[in-house]
């Protein structure tokens, strides 16, 4: 930090999270330094029809480039990390984050051939960078993915505590309990705004430790010893597989990752020695067949039911090399994430249908703090503002109640949108502007062809296909040449609606002749005329609204 | 039934019902006689675009139609008597269920102009229906909407209780509790087999009181006396709104019906006499505006998030009348059924956002009975056989687990798949064939004009959208008089994809002119080749498949 006077005021300005899970982006603005924490995508809502995933639009960054000082990143999950690729394509700054964090990184940027230009830092717990007018503190935190942080951040104009995703663990798998001391510490000094964490905003009490998993999955390795086992769980949930190689030590099995994903990330964790196999009982999904299969069990991707994930193509039989039978135990180690409820269920119909044992309890536990954690923050920090982060609407509503309830006065806490640009001090707190912000859809290679107009478009094709009307005229004189044809595609199954397709001809015939006669030589009538004419009849005899596209084609005489 | 000898053997065809929740009927065959346990309508999968429901495929009975002595529906639900309009278009024969469900069948058939044609009558518990060689009794149960029955089905060759949708209350808003002392009497006699529903066979312990609910509304009513009250519940619910008017009457409030649905089910109650509003709570939406809001309760539909429905409405500002407030508490009187969880939760963000109070807990119980209850009925009934039914996969196979455990031997129970012929008896019970069954898609005033190929093709138009390349070649000398034109819907934002469209078209040309240099003249060949051009193309640039429709027209020179 210089030493000129602060005239300046802080702006903190949310580019994405605040309306959904996922897209988390936050810029922080002092005098002309930016830092922006952690930089996410959001996996596409069920309307977002062919769509990947979203990124966050980042123009009000690219607008003020020379500012942006770099990204600091709390951890490594998809909605934290997965759209650094595409925003360092525009905006080539340094990244900074903990270690797992930034393998996991790495390997976007590879994918990307980024891994040359993107300037990175690793840093360690405890460790400070500066950035402009800011200094970045990390502080240890626990969440269901290693190496997560909490950030503070210190500017002229106070300073701002960023919980990031978290919960608090006394027991912790690996490493050390969230540092609370920390926190406290910096509460002393006087915090101007804390930024926490609201997924869990809704649920009351505590969230468990990861190591009550642990006691589960003995449990369950002990009732089932002469049964082969296998259990879903998220691949970036390091210290689940840790404790699934623990009870596997314990009861004599091996244990074989499967699925992309789960082996890919558990591979780097494993040579980062974040996991502990010192009874080696990982092997390779080709050395499984040397053990019987009681004395193994299978760690797979697929527990949300995405129909190309391991467990998935194993449930529905199509899996190459593992195949479900009678008596197979299989453990759901997650619970569905919203919109992914039928999903999971129609893998265990498929299972239940196999034979196999299903079992859905008692494995799983959140990865974020629930209401008496998010007080004890509170509690700690003793924030001036509350500005909750990292949820749906009522998340962030319920714990705007929570902070009242601690008795933060009402104008003290903001529950911001995406694009709000809070100007925040000791003094006042206001919003002063709003910056362009949005969802970038991505589909395929494409990062924003495909807007507004063309997910109408395909919402519009899926609900009840489409009938094209093509014709040729002849150019200058307007004679009809061709057509018109109709042609439709997921409209009716037209073998078998022979008639309705002609009375569809019949109506796009009259309609053009007439145009023809009263000699209406404007295409763009004529289209109207033709799609009113067959919308009518198609909405009359059947209800339904396909798209109606008339095709008018020239062809020289 | 008649005196001859019973040489012939009972058949149970479950015709929908065991692959989903939902599209609920099962035929009996004894000798020349058919009977058919309800006729529901299955809700459309995700993957079914644009389809509005899914009815069961009869093909069997009407093969069989001689055979058909009647339908008898178990209760009122659209899983149970959603698809009898359709059926009866192709089937004729008498509907025989009690007073409510007889109620909301007549709604239906007037619907599709079928009251007049439609035979049917209504029964009471206790009541028996003779249908050709069978006979059956109406047996009082409890559900989640009144007048629900259980089926005890005489043949000569045994005893069939078919429990329909049931929970056990002892304690029930309306009428009587289940009447499990006919259960018990008819095991007595001795059962052949128990059909019970599996809906809740998953979970543990009993299912509790319709009653509790009233108990937390009134809570509610307490907690909450100077703000307005908006539940939002089932329209089928008679109890819970029931509950609601009690409660309502307690705390001198007015009660307004919204929604549809809730106006037409809760009214047909009341006309019925189903529903006690002595102290003339009821009010009608016009009427609201002379009573203070915290002297109101508004119940409504759109506890599922549906899009159209009234609550959704008003949580996006849509509603013409009503319109929610900061401090409007929103008990939402339901659980998310399977894959609407997102759409609720969509609405509580929408709520919570404009400052409403959302409880969504202790408001509701399940209309289907737990694993005790499942236990009870056995207990009583004594089967030889158990055939679980209604529900998934899972559902089926986890009331099996449960006949097993009440010591069913292994061999007598069946999890059936829809279509099985069960031929079963004292002595015996086996598979002997499979009948024709599978959904049919409505789809507006369509009933099976979309089938796989319709839905594959919505599906693919959904994903990625059309590329239409048309031209017309001259008859006779297949001279190019126009085009290849590009017409795109659904792919990318043409005007901002100007570049791409253009090499679109110049491939199109080229496919089209190398064909035509080569004097191909099958047109399904340059059709072929054309679209291979342009898929290959397009996976290139952009990774994605839209679906690719050439057409050709052919204009006389």
């Amino acid at each position: 930090m210089n030493n000129k006077l602060h005239t300046d005021k802080l702006k903190i300005i949310p580019l994405g999270g605040l309306e959904q899970i996922g897209m988390n982006m936050t810029a922080f603005e002092y005098g002309d330094s930016i830092v922006v924490v952690d930089c996410g995508l959001a996996f596409p809502e069920d309307d977002m029809l062919g769509i990947d995933f979203v990124i966050p639009d980042v123009t009000y960054l690219t607008e003020n480039y020379s500012k942006v000082k770099g990204f600091v990143i709390t951890h490594g999950h998809e909605d934290h990390i997965g759209a650094i690729p595409y925003v360092m394509k525009k905006l080539n700054v340094p990244v900074y984050s903990t270690r797992l964090t930034m393998t996991l990184i790495e390997k976007k940027l590879e994918e990307h051939g980024l891994l040359q230009t993107v300037r990175r830092k690793t840093v360690h717990y405890g460790q400070s960078v500066n950035l402009g007018e800011f200094r970045i503190e990390f502080i240890k935190t626990n969440h269901s993915i290693q190496d997560a942080c909490a950030l503070a951040i210190y500017s002229p104009a106070g300073i701002v505590v960023h919980t990031g995703d978290f919960k608090v663990d006394y027991t912790p798998v690996f490493g050390d309990a969230i540092d609370l001391q920390r926190f406290a510490e910096i509460g002393r000094k006087g915090v101007l705004a804390l930024m926490c964490d609201s997924t869990n905003a809704e649920r009351p009490g505590f969230t468990m430790s990861e190591k009550t998993v642990g006691a589960a999955f003995d449990r369950i390795f002990a009732e089932h010893q002469s049964r082969r086992l296998i259990i879903a769980t998220f691949a970036s949930n390091v210290d689940r597989v840790q404790q699934i190689i623990n009870s596997a030590a314990k009861y004599g099995r091996k244990v074989c990752l499967e699925g992309r994903s789960m082996v890919n990330v558990i591979g780097s964790a494993v040579e980062l020695g974040y996991v502990d196999d010192s009874a080696h009982t990982l092997v390779e999904l080709d050395q499984l067949q040397n053990y019987p299969p009681e004395k193994t069990v299978l760690v797979t991707t697929g527990s949300q039911g995405e129909s190309m994930a391991a467990l998935s193509r194993m449930a529905a039989n199509i899996h190459k090399k593992i195949k479900i039978i009678p008596g197979d135990v299989i453990v759901f180690s997650s619970h569905p994430i919203p919109g992914n409820e039928k999903a999971v269920s129609n893998v265990i119909n498929e299972l239940s249908e196999i034979g196999a044992k299903v079992i859905f309890e008692d494995t799983h536990v959140s990865g974020h703090a629930c209401q008496e954690d998010i007080k004890l923050i509170y509690a700690l920090v003793k924030p001036e503002y509350a500005i909750p982060v990292h949820g749906e609407r009522r998340h962030l509503m319920a714990q705007a109640q929570l902070a009242e309830s601690l008795g933060i006065p009402k104008e003290k806490i903001w529950v911001l949108h995406t694009g709000d640009v809070l100007e925040i001090s000791s003094e006042s707190a206001r919003i002063i502007g709003k910056v362009q912000t949005g969802g970038i859809l991505v589909d395929g290679l494409g990062v924003g062809d495909v807007g507004n107009i063309v997910i109408r478009d395909r919402q519009h094709l899926a609900e009840d296909g489409i009938i094209i009307a093509v014709m040729t005229l002849e150019a200058g004189t307007n004679r009809l040449l061709a057509g018109p044809d109709i042609v439709s595609r997921g409209f009716v199954y037209v073998r078998e609606s022979e008639d309705l397709m002609e009375e569809l001809s019949q109506n796009a015939t009259e309609a053009v002749e007439r145009c023809l006669e009263r000699d209406i030589s404007d295409w763009s009538k004529i289209k109207a005329e033709l799609k009113d004419r067959l919308s009518d009849f198609v909405w009359k005899r059947t209800q339904r609204r396909p798209m109606i596209l008339p095709i008018i084609m020239e062809a020289s005489p």
